[in-house]
């Protein structure tokens, strides 16, 4: 044969072998190598192999495959306090020269001197407070900026990382697994979503439209001559127990097939996700490493796990053991 | 050569064939046979030329390719009356026998004898009274299922049509141009948005997820030990004016770098992506045509369009002529 054909041909084989090469690597490789070889992972695999079998009695279509994620506790730290807490505390601190009434007022006194007592002692109130004066009365570029500028730089006390180094890994692998068979990964969190957009695409891979939470209320209004969202001091939405179907089928339209949770403030998304036709899959996350990360449930003041324990273990949904079930806990360890 | 080295060779070539077949194909259609020739489709077609260019000026990378389109008179028949309107009309003549006090009720008792004058007498108020009665205190799953069956079966007047056939064949051609040039479109609405998911896959390809409007109030709760979404008989938001910048920016999070509207309730919407930096394209339907579908702008009651065209005028936004810019204006025409 002529060498041009001889050098079509070899193209050919080359790039077949190398599918086949690809194909059979994908196949070897663990896409949850994390994961201890325990029943919450083969449940998740099971799941996922079910729902992809083309022809199976389980298929579910690309387009409905939504899976849902709670963000705090159970894609990153929550203890000892939510993050969002933590920057809002930090805020009070950089903003703390422009308000010298501050010095002298709760809760911001309580802050500004590391006094966690007296912050505590404001209840709800004061952290609603903190919030609308630390994140309200500008524009959401302004927020977004703020808080990018804060989690690039700020480290947790435990471990002495930056908040995005405190995500947990097997989630990670979780999330990207998902993908790989066609899932569409939302997040579905009682925290602000304009806190998670600004970083939640490099963290996790999930675009700024599958991040929902709750909401402050904004406001477009023309600030000199431009257009702008203000954001107002007004909660618009609570994306949490109750609220978390109620945001799910208000931004997605669809119910999810697989939700993952750690807490009460989850339960209602899981007995929504629970309640659908067809396979499903429900999981939370049990904090149960004290060394690697923290040990709490029922009695925690952050995430606290209760009601939906016990659901858990009348249903059958997959409890996470994060100390048997997880090889490590962030990418770091 | 072998017989087996013949036959893969031979595969081989006729893919690469197949492959240029495909192109050269692609490259002589016209993807929106439905436009005339005239400045508008060439504004569309070099916007989309200039933003998908990599290495261009105003390359713009797949993710952030976001395309909002308004409905009601945008990809759908919005006059005499609205959509929504109609449906409620005929729930309550179908209603009506649970509800024999609305024979002597207004604005019931006009919509039952067709006195339109006495319905409009009631003004916003009646209007809000046949929504609330018509399409709350029933499930999310129970609605959903009124409107579906509606669609498939309601004749709008002028045309004898189902309203699905209502849908404008131009935008239906440009919405499929958008997609397969990487943009996401999303319908960005003043009607609510659960009385469009039913449908708008099917019409439009736009999927659940990327259909934001107004909303009812919804609650999660048990009914009958099942979790369900009520309709509470109390708005949610006000996705019109203002709020369609407010809806785009908490659904999505990206700003539009194209919008396409028809009337002052999308004015804000172009001008929160007029606003955005890089290529931008803002449109706005102009309904010229009486012949065809209707003709109405300055004066009209549904779809004004009066500071929104002046607006366009002066900032060189692109005004479609309905009349002068579409071939056909319906699929069937």
């Amino acid at each position: 044969m002529g060498k041009l054909l001889r050098i079509l041909l070899y193209s050919y084989l080359s790039f077949s072998v190398a599918i086949l090469t690809v194909k059979s690597a994908a196949a070897q490789s663990d896409p949850l190598p994390s994961w201890n070889d325990t029943a919450a992972k083969h449940n998740i695999e099971s799941f996922v192999d079910r729902v992809t079998k083309e022809g199976g009695k389980d298929f579910v279509p690309p387009a409905e495959r939504i899976a849902t994620f709670d963000n705090d506790g159970t894609l990153w730290v929550e203890s000892p306090v939510y993050t969002q807490i933590a920057f809002a505390f930090d805020r009070v601190k950089a903003m703390a020269p422009q308000h010298p009434e501050w010095k002298t007022t709760q809760p911001f006194k309580g802050v500004l001197e590391g006094d966690m007592k007296a912050v505590a002692a404001t209840g709800e109130k004061g952290i609603v407070e903190i919030t609308v004066a630390t994140s309200t009365g500008m524009t959401n570029a302004e927020f977004e900026k703020s808080v990018s500028q804060w989690i690039a730089t700020a480290h947790d006390r435990k471990f002495n990382r930056p908040y995005t180094e405190l995500i947990y890994q097997p989630m990670v692998e979780l999330l990207a697994y998902l993908r790989s068979n066609g899932f569409k990964t939302y997040i579905v969190s009682g925290g602000e979503q304009e806190f998670m957009r600004p970083w939640a695409e490099k963290a996790y891979g999930i675009p700024p439209e599958q991040v929902l939470g709750s909401t402050m209320k904004t406001q477009f209004e023309m600030r000199n001559g431009q257009p702008a969202l203000m954001r107002l001091p007004q909660i618009g939405f609570i994306d949490d127990g109750p609220g978390k179907p109620v945001g799910i089928n208000q931004f997605i339209g669809r119910r999810p097939i697989l939700a993952f949770g750690n807490s009460d403030g989850d339960l209602q998304m899981l007995e929504w996700t629970a309640a659908g036709p067809g396979a499903r899959l429900m999981l939370l996350v049990h904090h149960t490493d004290a060394v690697r990360e923290y040990a709490y449930d029922r009695k925690s003041s952050v995430g606290q796990l209760d009601k939906a324990l016990d659901e858990a273990t009348a249903k059958g949904w997959t409890v996470v053991s994060m100390k048997d079930d997880w090889k490590k806990v962030f990418a770091f360890q």
